[in-house]
């Protein structure tokens, strides 16, 4: 099996009620990666600049990703600003610089090519389809996006969100794009767009999984201290998506255990400042928090 | 086992974006104890007046809920009106006539003060207290409140719910009574007031409950269709409290079960207006419920 991530790694200036930080590494093909690499090798498509910090790429390393498809370029990295309130779902643009990510053109490696699993991060809808058609068959081709696309580029989202077997969205972009406030309608009209599955993310509220005949509930774990919520959204997917490529035969059983490990995942990115979470993590916790989910819903 | 259930019986005008209702029947004592009385005989107390409809009379009696404190006064039933949001989480009230309510006192029957659990559903704390005090010994006493009483009698609200063994609330109320918005952290602090167990209430995000070293997550119940949102909250807290006083030990598994056994309630009712879904309401349809809600949890 194997996993291709394509997204952004970026510089994220993150202010939250608490702290600022300023241009601590971020972006959401390196979340994704970082969460997916505990279940598999993820092999990741993105771009940074010469600022791109070492130790993040030896992080990379460690963790056994595989960086084949990342582009080193000339210029500075992707960098990212936002500001939290008090309530962590609520977050505001403060600044976007594309920088290298402006002309990223990516054409993939033949060894990713043949990708089973391909997650499509929140990227320009044009940039997602170009990449898209790259793939020969994935079995599973996923995608995210964010409200910006959905307000301005809604007609190529739709077209790639078609070819997609499996959307994560957030409870605000999914009634953004289907106009409808009832998240189970609001799946099920993205149902009809082409998934196969939905996953709707509702931060401290868990998430809700959706396909045909198939309704499935993940809680978030209960967190006493959100310290930065950026991420939580990327690593979950990575935690899936990873999972999923990490298992023989992908059933129904399958997909509730790869939602509960997207959980997890989040549940650890918010836990510190940027990526710091995962530069400690170890698998047993990973599967000690996962017996904790069961605990936590099991009646 | 025996469960007392102190509450408002009502006439209710509920707007929704949908439809208006006129005067249905409803009150916190009225669906707590029609939900309850799927799981035990309920005793109520409460006080309606020479306009309650005797069909609902026939309708407890028909549930087997025992009635001989229900107070019937002359005048007018209490009246509430309600206008719902496109979002049925935003309630406004429009009108309060308190009438017959204005000038209850209960003295309980004897038969009534031994009892083992006790709800006192949200009326004014001082009455809650007046209540609360006729009751020997409860192994629980349970109580809710509404926002209107946490920010106008908090003192004697606090003095109630210090001597509550389980406080049922929503995040609002939650985060208005402890001036915490992580639902974790507020749900300790409530601890520290008193009570052994919190469960917070989430409308379509399910409930959060809460004891020393007790986290349990329950989901709401998918749903398509919120006809009337209004008596989830005490439907909740009858399925809760009327499951627990029908097992033979309350232990931490039975507590999960009451609060799944809640929700289920609490889903019923809000599928049609008022108490509307209880009058056709079976167990098996409780029981199949349930079983759903393991299922859409289950991994």
């Amino acid at each position: 099996m194997s996993l291709v991530i394509v997204g952004s790694l970026a510089f994220d200036t993150i202010e939250t009620p608490e702290e600022r930080k300023e241009k601590i590494v971020g972006g959401s093909c390196t979340y994704c990666s970082l969460a997916a690499s505990f279940f598999t090798i993820p092999k990741i498509v993105g771009v940074v600049g010469e600022d791109f910090p070492q130790e993040t790429i030896d992080l990379f390393k460690k963790r056994r990703i595989d960086i084949q498809g990342l582009e080193f370029a000339e210029g500075k990295t992707f960098h990212w600003e936002g500001l939290y309130g008090r309530d962590p779902n609520q977050r505001t643009t403060v600044k976007l610089e594309l920088n290298v990510f402006a002309d990223f053109k990516p054409q993939l490696l033949a060894s990713y090519r043949g990708a089973e699993f391909v997650f499509l991060a929140n990227i320009h809808p044009e940039l997602q389809e170009d990449i898209r058609v790259q793939f020969t068959n994935p079995e599973w081709m996923a995608m995210d996006t964010i409200t910006h696309w959905i307000e301005n580029n809604r007609d190529t989202l739709l077209h790639v969100l078609k070819r997609c077997h499996l959307f994560f969205c957030n409870d605000e972009e999914i009634k953004l794009l289907t106009d409808e406030i009832n998240l189970l309608k609001a799946g099920k009209k993205i149902l009809e767009m082409g998934p196969a599955y939905v996953v709707i993310k509702k931060g401290e509220h868990g998430a809700l999984m959706l396909g045909e005949d198939f309704v499935f509930g993940v809680l978030a774990h209960p967190c006493e201290e959100v310290v930065d919520p950026t991420g939580a959204g990327d690593s979950f997917a990575g935690g899936f998506l990873g999972y999923l490529d990490s298992v023989k035969k992908v059933d129904k059983l399958e997909l509730r255990k790869a939602a509960v490990f997207g959980s997890v995942m989040a549940s650890f990115a918010i836990e510190d400042f940027g990526i710091e979470r995962f530069k400690s993590l170890t698998l047993p916790e990973v599967k000690n928090r996962f017996s904790e989910f069961k605990k936590l819903t099991t009646f």
